[in-house]
């Protein structure tokens, strides 16, 4: 028998010849960005941000099992059939999965890549069902504005005022089923990105810290391919935010003269209304591209007016301890690129 | 071209023809630890458990990225070489791994599978080799006592009681560089776990948390794979220590008739001296399996006095943050089986 299966182009990128396909997606979102532009997208809007759990961490498990809920019912599949959950979130050790997962009985892989989670997910997931090792997999993230703030930095109750580069971390959960089956956008290529530390130290500007993660990934990515930007209809970043967005243009142009400003867009932009909404530099969190992708961009995807967009993950690997005790932050970047049917 | 790839059998347990080998591996402890049993196995024990740092989170970074340094010497690599590492530890958003391999410029998959870390990697690489994904991969992952108690537990100063059923987390790292060429340990299958939650509560008895993930996993390899424990030189368990293990065996003797007492082994039990180190129910913490498994048990796959072998690393999913919220303990444990070559 010949399978096709995952091939390697260049020295980082993965091409998946089975194209895997997204045959169901969801995403789950809180209040404030149930009030954001792309507000009709989202599968559910919270209307309590507790979703009636009695902590913050509880209501962010509840909105990741029930985005992976919706996902598998869009998909027509019952977790009884998944055979692999890849799965993570922001919180010390990652709780707002496990407790979200529990008792649904998958295989399930954890993960840690802050913001870059959906993108490591889904790039994890199409693999596996790109070599035949699975035939169904999850992948799922979540955030949440409340839990993120009172572990990363204050309670809410002491109102600290927030910086000009600051992101506000979205309540919001996203999940996609990835199949060797059915229809739906494709999966067609992969890229893990390398740990990239220019020495921002500024917890509250991490869109500079990511963006030479972000740059260093789609410049690998797009010399391995030996692309360009304008092969994408979107280069979607999540989530930059508007400093990070701005930092990884100029980055590209200046190291690698790629012009990518015609078609990148970035999650922590669109998530919300950036003028309105008191949100400073953007949204970021694992849940803001998770819901976005899942939702606006993938309905996109299969109703074919974006055919090929290029999905960029970014996440900093820092922690409040590692920030106290004076380090700058390390970033990731992991892509995965999408295509219509 | 016909391909040998990674093939399910049974419901959970991916099989794997081109058995991948582990061609370098490498234990980095601390102090304690090396004056324990299995002192003599270690690569490299630390006689000061800040190894030179100053805090114990960089210690953990700086013994993690020894590890990986010294298994990629080992197996004649280097970074360069080096297609995706898979990796995580204990610390809040695991800053041990990241600081630990900033600067190296691999790709990198950050995992958060706790004390089961070292078994999730593996099995991560192993199918990415397998399925020619990528030619050479890291896993790897580390503990820190001195760091772990202070995030999870108290700080040191305190010197707060253990309870008796207390498992001490070991200062340790471990790596292995898996590869689809060369010689050593094979990974000829791996297995991953679905989250258990029987309902303890009590973050000082991990052990009894664990012990059904680690019964789940191996019953469903078991049942796979129509195999018997007496078909393995070695069912090994990482880190259930004595409570834990007990416990393994009376479960997988009551719920599937399945005596594996005769062959079972827990890194837990084999780190210290459980008469004179003062360390309760066993050890405990990513690297106290990594530290075994890429040491002794690998030594011994190699001289073939271990022909066998059955690794099922044990993690429990839970944070001091869900323990204040009286959550009880999910647990996962993920199977990967190491033979001679």
């Amino acid at each position: 028998m010949v399978i096709k299966m995952a091939i390697r182009q260049g020295r980082y990128t993965l091409m998946l010849p089975s194209r895997p396909v997204i045959t169901g997606s969801a995403a789950v979102v809180g209040k404030k960005e149930g009030e954001g532009p792309l507000a009709n997208e989202f599968d559910s809007v919270s209307q309590d941000d507790s979703l009636g759990e009695a902590s913050f961490e509880k209501a962010e498990s509840a909105m990741q099992r029930d985005a992976v809920i919706r996902a598998l019912n869009k998909a027509g599949e019952t977790p009884d059939n998944v055979d692999m959950v890849f799965a993570g979130d922001l919180l010390n050790q990652c709780i707002g999965t496990s407790f979200g997962l529990r008792g649904m009985d998958m295989p399930f892989a954890g993960l840690y890549g802050a913001c870059s989670t959906m993108s490591l997910s889904l790039a994890l997931s199409a693999i596996m069902t790109d070599t035949a090792a699975a035939n169904v997999c999850i992948a799922s993230t979540s955030s949440h504005f409340c839990s993120a703030e009172r572990q990363y930095r204050l309670p809410l109750e002491y109102g600290g005022q927030r910086t000009p580069t600051s992101q506000w971390t979205a309540t919001a959960a996203g999940a996609a089923v990835v199949s060797r089956t059915g229809s739906g956008p494709r999966a067609t290529a992969v890229i893990f990105g390398k740990i990239q530390d220019l020495g921002i130290k500024d917890a509250n500007n991490m869109g500079a810290a990511m963006a030479p993660a972000a740059a260093s990934t789609i410049k690998d990515f797009l010399s391995d391919t030996a692309g360009a930007p304008s092969d994408y209809d979107m280069i979607l970043t999540g989530d930059l935010g508007t400093v990070g967005s701005s930092l990884l243009c100029e980055l590209l142009m200046k190291e690698a003269n790629l012009d990518i400003s015609g078609v990148h867009s970035d999650c922590g932009i669109m998530m919300y209304d950036l003028k309105n909404q008191d949100v400073h530099a953007g949204g970021s969190g694992c849940g803001c591209s998770a819901a976005i992708l899942c939702s606006y961009i993938m309905r996109r995807i299969r109703e074919k007016s974006l055919k090929k967009v290029l999905f960029v993950g970014t996440g900093a690997l820092l922690s409040p301890t590692s920030s106290l005790q004076g380090e700058s932050i390390p970033a990731i970047a992991h892509g995965v690129v999408l295509e219509a049917d």
